[in-house]
């Protein structure tokens, strides 16, 4: 199941049957579904603490590093998707949606590889 | 394009896309990255802070506190997918192996409905 | 040197020297000391995650678990304090001005016992 | 009140102060405040969003951009206080019981300079 013919719908799935054969959806409130997300964005990011851009670059490079980063994003991803599960939103409008209005914000053409906050997406 | 037909590709593409037309892939470093999903995910919890039991249950039928926090999911899947953009990670193959890791740890029939930490699944 | 006797330059003064005679204080700019504050934040919630309100009342009262919170609280503020001395902040001042700040956002008066967001005290 | 006079015991107490005129210390229980810590540490890290080494510096000497990053730490240090006020943890000697064991990890003379994790300090 790669990204080429998975559909969200179907990632949502796995997770969702993980949490029914366990049973946990009656822990999956969403205020601790969000406290586990910043848990496991700050677990990614430590993979990062302390490196320098030559460092930072490595990682890509390096297989180790690489699969801890990879799997830190699996759990981020994980939880979002629990998330998604509990309120019942469909992530890839919410993605489309938040893109729209980020794109108003930030105006391709003005931003062209230029910002005050260079990369930020969010609006 | 709903999670139904959209493919993890589909929606890469579709992140990737909204970079390219801004030329900010060169600022998408996966340090960088990773500050902003968590510095997105604290966003989210945000919208829970505080929030006792009663309240957290209130936003899923609250429609501006459920907008807020969809909005606020999507901003964290959007860095994380230009992550993995970044690092050419297979987002749902990512997912299937941290489950496997997790499943591993955390036995079904073991921890069915109970455990020290309830609902935990990062291994 | 307990809390009743010890001044804040005095704390920030035990940590500088920590830092000094490591040599580390190099590696100590801003943006990464604001990494490390929020990974070790995220390290102290992790002490709370999927936790009910009973389970966080007992940790007071549960030797083990009050000392790995006492302790992750310890991180959070060596790496504040070594912020402090790296961009020359007087932390007592600054606590001081933030305080001015929310009491003049959240009146005594207005929010005595309640509030839209109760507790809060970030303005 | 500096920090060269300003004892720990003062400063908490001005922040116990600052709660009780509110009648806010109900609200306080240690998941909370740790939620709390963790959005107030993210804002702070907000302040260095895609910054790269030449803009972290320039932080320290726009005026602005420093008051922000003061006011940002003093919300998270005002947290920490909190939280050591409700779980009865005398800060002065969880600092520096942190920084012995930190110590026994990174002993001076073989982390001088250099570390697998430069500047880490937790244990």
């Amino acid at each position: 199941m790669p990204d080429s013919t998975t559909t969200l719908a179907d990632l949502r799935s796995v997770v969702a049957d993980f949490v029914a054969e366990r049973d946990w959806a009656q822990f999956h409130n969403a205020k601790d579904l969000a406290v586990s997300i910043c848990i496991e964005a700050a677990e990614l990011l430590e993979e990062f603490q302390w490196h320098d851009a030559a460092q930072v670059t490595a990682v890509s490079s390096d297989p180790e590093a690489r699969e801890r980063a990879r799997l830190e994003l699996a759990d981020i991803l994980v939880y979002c998707l629990c998330l998604s599960n509990a309120l019942a939103i469909d992530v890839s409008q919410a993605v489309q949606d938040k893109l729209a209005i980020a794109g108003r914000k930030y105006p391709a053409d003005v931003y062209y590889g230029l910002a005050r906050k260079p990369g930020q997406i969010e609006a």
